[in-house]
């Protein structure tokens, strides 16, 4: 074995498991802001995303999204996945890349499962969890990083803002959009309450496990070892930083405290968006990208639940959609680096042109149509076939205690809502 | 040095690290599925484990479990295991071999203080902690993997079901029964009460970090950057969750509601299974042992607690002891698979027939066999000169109180128990 | 590219993430041992160390800290450290050598937060925090490793007891003594009351965090995958355990009882004492380097806290100051090993003369000098136009709810005070 391709293979292992180690990051994240008596239920939410995902995705989800020529989707491996020829399985070895395809996946997955935590049935959301993997999230995956035609049309998404979140944020906006706000989120007059979580402790807990996997998810995405991953782990770090400390004072400024849970938004609105541009975005570029993110959920968050009355209990959509969208967008504005290559990208600011800026925008528009028609469509028949809301005195209660016969914390006094 | 020994060391430290960090695994899968008021003295323990574990492995169980040529136990290399001549210690350095064998022993000495949770005396187990990683772990240790007579006879326990987590589940087996159940669990006519944990999200972060730390357990088994790596994160992936979905879809048709405690065990039950054929086991067939360790834990928690009225609270023999048996003995079923090598294992029911299923039997009764008596005669001789169980008020109260004088969540309102 | 350039790249890539996720270990520890009134006020002020300090980092603290040839201070680079032409850059890549450093200054900057817990504006602790990352830590980090004075006199501190640690041990002693205790820490006759944290348990899971991750620390800090990453782990694990097994028998005889949240800090005691050394100490000095450390942490935690009157709610000072030191003093009697290379460096002990000791000793002073004369003026300038520590209304009813607008726990029912 030649020593590139062993190097490789301890580069794609370790990218891999800091992906999958997304997964706590996800349900800490999810489970701190959200309420007590759910935390069974998206536990469970976030185990199923990931178990249902990594089998449906070896079956039948990799070879939609890799197997064979066509621009729209994949069409041979099903339920033979290392029978395809790909380069990248010569690059390490065929299951190692498939290993690394399904932490992706279940990254997607696993977006949805908190804009929606709190008053749907679990069975709805394992039927939903279900159909991401096997066609909404591969299908986008192939066109983008599986050789379709935005691959072909010189479209940049390097780890996923939109291949990964913003596939997932879309699907997270449907979904809230038809499972409806959570009993007591709005009041009569139309003005919204807030719902805190019960753990910012681990909420940033979570947000601190995703920033450290994040790493691995645009560094590994190199696929292999190179120049190139110092500068990716800098524009990843920075866009981060720059995300945070941007809401973080935007909160100060407006609402007169820096508030805690808005700015660990505002870091992984900052990784969101640089993950598409992390590797043809200088350092300064990072920072610019974790400061318009900071600015877009800011305005987000605020925007879809105070006007658009959407209930999303931990700003899913705004961190994955928006900041998917935004960081998309701007790879067209800020390309301009490529190390180790002969032919840098560069965007519209660094005068390469209006091309790229287009090429992304179709992406983005073509992507959002797909993961919001299809999986409007498969809430819609989930709605009318088996009902996508737990009953009033499920959800006052608690879905713990009604949906798993369980209480997360057994030993404490809970407050009277 | 050698470019494969660079590779090598960077992997082997890799997956060391990986697997040090399956002890804020165990810590809090043992703390969140058991009392708030016992929370403080689980943490000691799993502490104790690591640290008296990672001094007398060093001093004495590397020595017993590397050291020599006699086929049962080891006998040269005490208090000085560098001086022995590995060819392991070639590959990598006999440092950095020592540290990943350390971390191993520490994975087995920690399973079994679950088990014992909520009545044992501090006291009693760090000196059961100590013998674990001495004297039991070692010399059945050194039987499969510090070449003696299992290793001869080619056993097949690649990663460690039975060398690591049968041993702890039989010390566990043996400890819950010596202890006896905690005050409450059974009632006069019987039947057992569920005890139920302080954090099932805690317990779930426990479960995602230990499977996350698992692809460093089982694809570092192979000590060396080779072809493997790939199919053997795929095989631990898909066995996990196999093993979850099993639980949860058994649960969910037997109690009428999915289970989340019950669920992450079956994460936990497939990840213990494939342990020991990971690398020798097909993709399918790793679903397949998911599947059937699933329904072992499925079936055996409810007999090992209501039937044989052992009080396991995490499930710890069940999940480590059962399905370490259970994944042993698939070994022998469905080996199937040997990438990059020339002579396949093949098991029974691949055509291999039936004498490495022969082979595995006898190994598993064998360490059964070894970790049974000499943990029953620990445990007896500690019971008889110091006791192993706390007094009934220290019970009820907690042991956080009488044993280490704290209490673990001094800002929050108990509930009267 | 060379192939050792490879191997090194995947391993600082895989040290600096290990080191980056100390931030959630420090966060958790900092947390789960103070009070619950204050956790989002802690996790903000961790979440502000990271993200401040790594933009300032980049812009002034690296150039500072290795720009061009001065033995005090750093002179170029500043708003452009890819520019400098330093030989780490060339044995991996400029901006992955940066990534390194950039985690590095964010351990010794969020040392201090757990210190001035409690009673501390949020402003004036950013103010600290971006001071330390712009220019305490940076000075002294170019004397020790920039090339600077220090480095020149063969001062031995491998991965930072002193560069990182006791910089941070020190201010955090200079805000402590400058903010002022707790309300309720000391009574009218000037005894002290110890004041619990909320949550052991997360305390402990950032302990193993912090654990887990110190092996990029220390392993990461040859920069090189090389012969020698064994033996630092097996140092760092070994003094870790001994730190924490000495204070836990420590506590046991002299209070009664094994004293949980003490023993997780001789677990760090340990840690922070054997990294100045683990590459040129044996295994059995590790062993009595955590012993020693393990003893002046138990002896430290309450001379500051009964004797000084320094209310430091989580033990930094004596944790990351005072084994900082001892461990970097250690070094100048234990030194006696050094793997793969000609030339082993020797300490008193082992024959090698007083001067290494004398120059530790030198260094250790020189350090502490520094830092606590720019912290004490820092802390000063703060206290004067600006104020450090809030109104008595706001510490009594928690820094959470009145300087950002939140409760941490908002589902569970708090104890009264």
């Amino acid at each position: 074995m030649e020593m590139q391709q062993l190097a490789d293979i301890v580069w794609v292992f370790l990218a891999a498991c800091l992906v999958m180690f997304m997964q706590p990051g996800f349900a800490m994240v999810e489970t701190g802001f959200t309420r007590a008596k759910n935390a069974g239920n998206i536990i469970m939410k976030n185990f199923v995303d990931f178990m249902v995902g990594s089998v449906l995705f070896l079956c039948v989800g990799f070879a939609v999204m890799f197997g064979g020529d066509s621009a729209f989707i994949g069409t041979s491996g099903f339920f033979n996945p290392t029978s395809l020829s790909l380069e990248q399985f010569d690059a390490v070895t065929p299951e190692l890349f498939i290993f690394f395809q399904t932490v992706f996946c279940a990254t997607a997955a696993t977006i949805v499962s908190g804009a929606v935590a709190g008053r749907t049935k679990f069975t709805a959301y394992c039927i939903c969890s279900a159909f991401v993997s096997l066609i909404i999230y591969p299908v986008s995956g192939h066109w983008i990083w599986g050789g379709g035609w935005l691959a072909q049309m010189g479209f940049i998404d390097f780890a996923g803002s939109t291949a990964v979140h913003s596939v997932g944020g879309w699907v997270a906006l449907m979904g809230a959009v038809m499972v409806g706000p959570r009993i007591g989120k709005y009041n009569k007059d139309g003005s919204a309450n807030a719902i805190p979580g019960h753990s910012l402790t681990l909420g940033a807990l979570g947000v601190f496990i995703l920033w450290f996997a994040w790493f691995g998810f645009n560094c590994g995405s190199t696929l292999a070892v190179n120049g190139d991953i110092g500068h990716i782990a800098m524009t990843t770090n920075l866009a981060a930083c720059a995300g945070g400390l941007t809401v973080m004072f935007f909160t100060w400024l407006r609402y007169g405290k820096p508030d805690v849970s808005m700015t660990l938004n505002g870091v992984l609105a900052g990784l969101v968006g640089i993950t598409a541009g992390c590797q043809v975005i200088t350092l300064w570029g990072a920072l610019l990208v974790g400061l318009i993110c900071g600015i877009t959920v800011s305005l987000l968050v605020p925007f879809i639940d105070a006007k658009l009355k959407i209930d999303d209990p931990v700003g899913a959509i705004s961190v994955h959609g928006g900041c998917g969208v935004m960081g998309t967008l701007l790879v067209g504005l800020l390309a301009n680096y490529a190390p180790g290559t002969e032919d840098a990208v560069t965007g519209l600011l660094y005068g390469g042109g209006a091309s790229l800026l287009g090429v992304q925008l179709l992406g983005i528009i073509a992507v959002a149509a797909w993961a919001l028609v299809t999986s409007g469509v498969m809430f819609f028949i989930i709605k009318k076939c088996h009902g996508l809301r737990v009953p009033r005195v499920v959800e006052i209660e608690g879905l713990d205690v009604h949906e798993h016969g369980c209480e997360a914390y057994a030993d404490f006094v809970s407050r009277i809502q």
